[in-house]
Formats: structure tokens, C-alpha cells, sequence
């Protein structure tokens, strides 16, 4: 019988939740601290913040430093911010424990790009603690960088990739629909978006991310963010859509190279659409058409790339890494 | 500048033709030698085996040794003959050499299945000698196994896993055509399978990497092998199979757990296929349905397995390595 592996939960919202759950699934884990600053969730058994309640053990604490004291995680799975300075004091507190990180930090899929210096300082700290950063999800993390990436290692040549990832966003939670503007006025919408309110962080981390791994030199990462027109009216279990006004958000990241966009990554969330699904067409040699159907649904995915990456980073070297420096992913066994 | 990687090209059939115009096309690569037994290839530049006949500047030997000895490469790209047996000692010869080596010997995707002593000799061999040996390719090494991996890993749960490649032969070269028994009597092919001369080499090694790389544990692999039978005259560039004759195979491992069905890999090659696809079906949460519209061609798509997977091999620690051991694959670039 193996030893195992000892997890901490840091950030309790939806995703870190389907974490708890996912984790306390597997045998190979044990889920031995759970960390939110919410005072609605601090002292309560973690399990009651599950959907089923079940009695898991573990007390949720405000105080990270205390729970990575006291309960010397091997691996601690990160799903509090979006940003790489928010969570950069989190990230050191938990490396200095000694600790390796699984994080859903979007930024943190390829850090070097907004924040080379944040990210040089986070690979010398893994480094010098002994342990492995990885950013993940899956997107950004799977659909849109991964495994287009994966897609391309049978072609002899590839000349440009797109990738689509449509997503009915009526049949996902509140928070998502509100975070793609579902029910604004498009003038609202477009005002939010100039703000950077709106939006899906990570869009150009993908494509960096993707430019990175087949070793392309990018002249500019764009991205523009449209909202996508209601033309008729829906209702979600949550909110009311008006025909006219924004069902949802199209955001599109674009790597040019050489004057020419290579790399498209066109992501559309919004309610009512019709035929939700991920795509990845690949013009190279051979083709690549890949399709899947519904789509890889978000945070019960996202969840899983999270819990099942935590071997991987177990395994690798010491230092800040990304997908394309671990091993592929895989399900852990339950 | 970095200097080029040295390969060697050892086995100049279809395949390893593929390679080499392949590894031409890198500018990260350079073919230092080309190794193969056929009198009518042997003495010839490398280049006048292609289509388009380029001077390539590589004369082809037979005397494997001599070639490895004078030319030191950093890696061999080996496209001989399928079973693990046969290419012990061409192995043995490489890895003494101390060149690393990336096989498309269809057994040595999971050689320990069938082979584990041979495969426990291999590791060792190539610890001593600090190279790294993979056996890869399209199918087995992508499709029916690395790619289904990759997928569950967006799950939190995996009940189980189908894979469907079905395959239009008629657009195949002719010993693909043959390789499937087109143009047989049904008796004739039944007797062929009997004697193990038809069928696709390395459906128990799919299910056994799945298997071993998912954690499961299985009861057996069983496999099946079955004519399709043509409904309709047909006739390719090679061969007519007339209505009622072998039009090509189906071929089915699955990978038996705890008396269940938990992976079925569905290959079927034939002359006249309608719909042809690979598509992979994950039983799990959620579910994954993905499908690649027209398959990933075959011969194109194992050269550039094979050579895209030059630099993960460089870069892993020493052993013999399956395709669950190493990064992401991905294109190498140009």
C-alpha cells in the first residue's frame, strides 16, 4: 500500500469545490486542508459546501501559512485568482512550505508572457524549495493550447491552426453567465470589455503557449472581444435575455507570424447557442479536423485537469513548468 | 545557432522513406546516414528512393554498423519490421552505439507485454548506455492510445473507453491493401488469421498502454479479427475485390476489468469504407464524444510521429520509454 499523497485545497469557489470532490475520489489522495478566506465558509467541515454534504474531516481556515504548517501538504491545488500578481504572495507562501502547486491561475499557463520577472522569481523559488509549479485547466490549459498542440504531432508541417470552442452558456452557473455579459446592453458590454471587465483571461496565454511549444517567434498575440447579439429572446435559469441585447461574449486570440495569422483561437460563451462544441483544424500535413461534440464541459473538467495533473508535477523537476513540459495527461485512477 | 541533430534513417520502406523526407524538410535535423538491406536500394543516394528525387547526399548501406560507427548520430529513426524479436539485435547494435532510438516497431509501443524479458534488456541496455528508446507511430502510438490518454484526463471519472479508426484502404498503398486481406476468399482469410499472417500488429499493446498508464489492472486482452465482407464490386488502383470477397478487416482488442468491458478499440480497414473517422468515446464525467473527420492519414502521420518525437527522446532521462513517459508530442517545427 502506497502512502497518500497529501493535498490541500486553496480557494473554495466552484472549481475549487469540484476539486474537493474530485479528491476525495481517489485513493491515491488524501485531502488534508482546505483554505478560503470567505467567512461563510471558514470553520465548517468543507464537506458541508459540497452539493451531497458528506462528512470529509478537514475544517476550512482562513489561514494558510497555519494549514500548510500543520498539515505539510506534498501538493497544494491553487484556484483562487486569475491574475499572476493576486496570487504571486499565495504562490511563495505555499513553495516556501515546500510544497508542489496545481494552480488554475490563467495567467499562470504561460506566466513569461505578461510577467517574465514574476515568473523568473517563481521558477527560482520552485527551484530552490525543490518543488514544481504547473498552471492548468482546461481552458486555458486543454481545449485551446494543449491539445491543438497534441493534434499537431502528426503532421510533418503545419502551417496554421484554429481552434473553436463554442459554449452554451445557458446551461452553465450564474457567475458565467454574468462573466460573458449575458443580458447587457452591447454599449455596457463594450464599456466593461474597454475596462478589461469582461473577457476570458488566458485567451493570449494559449496562444503564446502554443507559439512557445512549436517553437514559432510570433511578431504580435492579439485578441479582440465582441459581444455576440441575442436574435431572439432566452431565458436561463438564472437571467432573462431581451432580443438585442448580449447573449454572450466572442473573444478571439490571434498569433501572427511573419505577417500572417497562424494561430486562431476563436472562443464564443453565450446563451442560446446552438450547437456547442470544440473544434481543431490543423492546415498541415496530413489535415487535422477534430471535433468534439458538446464541447469539453468547463469546470467538472477543469476539476479533473487539476486533480489528474498532480502526479505529473509529483514527478517532474523543480521549477516553474507548463503543459508542454510535462509528461501527457492522463486520468488518475479513483 | 544550434547545431543540427544527427539522424540516422535505418529501414527505407514506405515508412522510413516518409521519415527521411520528413527529417529533410527540419532545419533542426540533419540525416547522416541511411541504413537498409534491399540490393535495389543499396549504393544509392537516399534521395532518388523519393517521389520527387531530390540529391540528398546520404548513400544508402546495408552495413548497419559501419554506418553508426562512422557517423555517430545522436538518433535513429527505426522503421524495420514489427515484432520485438526481430529487431533485438538492430536495436541492440543502435543503442551500443549509443544513439537514441525512435521505433516503429509496431510490439515495442508497450514491448513488456509480450516481451518482458527482451523489454527488461532493452531498458538496461539503454541506461548503460545513456540513450532513450520509444516506440511510436500513428496506430499503435497516437490514435487508438496516446490520444484516448490524453482525453481522459479532462475526467474525473473513466468507466470506460472506446476507440473507432475506420479506414478507407482503397485510398492506401498496395501493401496496406494486402496487409488487410482485400480481394481474399472469406475461408482464405480466416485460414491467413489462423496462422497470425493477418491482422494489425500492436492492438494488445494499445490496450495494455491504456491499461498500464490508467492504472488499471486487467483480467485479459482479448482480440478479435474478422473479414469485412465487400457488399459491392470495388476496385482501386491496385486490386478489384468483387461482391462478396474480403474487402478488409476488423480488428478488435478490448481490455477486460473486473469481468467488464472497459476498452474496446474498433479498427477497421477495407476497401469501400463509407464514413472513414477515428473517433474515441469516453464513458466518464463528463463525457468525452470526439471525431476526427476522415482519420489521421497513416503512413504521413507515423513519419511524423516518429520524427516529432526526436526531441522529447533527446531530452528524457536514459531507458526504454513508452509514450505515457514523455512531454506532449507536438510538430517539430521547420
Amino acid at each position: 500500500m502506497l502512502m497518500a499523497i497529501k493535498v490541500v485545497q486553496f480557494g473554495l469557489g466552484p472549481i475549487g469545490l469540484a476539486c474537493v470532490k474530485a479528491v476525495c475520489m481517489k485513493s491515491s489522495l488524501e485531502l488534508v486542508g482546505a483554505i478560503d478566506i470567505d467567512p461563510k465558509k471558514v470553520d465548517k467541515d468543507v464537506g458541508e459546501l459540497l452539493e451531497d454534504r458528506p462528512k470529509v474531516g478537514v475544517t476550512v481556515s482562513s489561514n494558510a501559512e497555519k494549514i500548510l504548517k500543520e498539515t505539510r501538504p506534498d501538493v497544494v491545488l491553487h484556484t483562487t485568482r486569475s491574475f499572476v500578481p493576486q496570487v504571486f504572495p499565495q504562490l511563495e507562501l505555499i513553495v516556501k512550505h515546500k510544497a508542489h502547486v496545481v494552480s488554475s491561475t490563467e495567467e499562470l499557463l504561460f506566466p513569461r508572457l505578461k510577467h517574465p520577472e514574476l515568473a523568473q522569481r517563481l521558477d527560482q523559488l520552485a527551484q530552490e524549495n525543490g518543488v514544481t509549479i504547473l498552471g492548468t485547466g482546461v481552458n486555458p490549459g486543454f481545449v485551446m493550447d494543449t491539445l491543438p498542440l497534441v493534434m499537431s504531432s502528426v503532421c510533418t508541417e503545419v502551417r496554421s491552426i484554429r481552434v473553436e470552442r463554442f459554449v452554451d452558456a445557458s446551461t452553465r452557473r450564474l457567475p458565467l453567465q454574468k462573466k460573458v455579459g449575458a443580458g447587457l446592453d452591447p454599449e455596457e458590454f463594450r464599456r466593461l470589455v474597454g475596462e478589461g471587465k469582461l473577457g476570458h483571461v488566458g485567451m493570449k496565454e494559449s496562444v503564446a503557449l502554443i507559439a512557445h511549444a512549436l517553437q514559432w517567434s510570433l511578431d504580435t498575440i492579439e485578441e479582440t472581444i465582441e459581444p455576440v447579439i441575442a436574435e431572439e429572446a432566452h431565458k436561463t435559469p438564472y437571467l432573462e435575455v431581451p432580443e438585442g441585447k448580449v447573449a454572450g461574449i466572442k473573444d478571439v486570440g490571434r498569433g501572427i507570424r511573419n505577417g500572417e495569422e497562424v494561430i486562431t483561437l476563436d472562443l464564443r460563451m453565450y446563451v442560446g447557442a446552438k450547437d456547442p462544441h470544440d473544434a481543431i483544424f490543423i492546415d498541415g500535413t496530413p489535415p487535422i479536423r477534430l471535433t468534439i461534440t458538446g464541447g469539453v464541459m468547463g469546470d467538472i473538467a477543469t476539476a479533473a485537469m487539476l486533480v489528474n495533473s498532480i502526479p505529473r508535477v509529483l514527478e517532474a523537476s523543480p521549477g516553474l513548468k507548463t503543459m508542454a513540459d510535462l509528461p501527457i495527461p492522463r486520468q488518475l485512477s479513483n
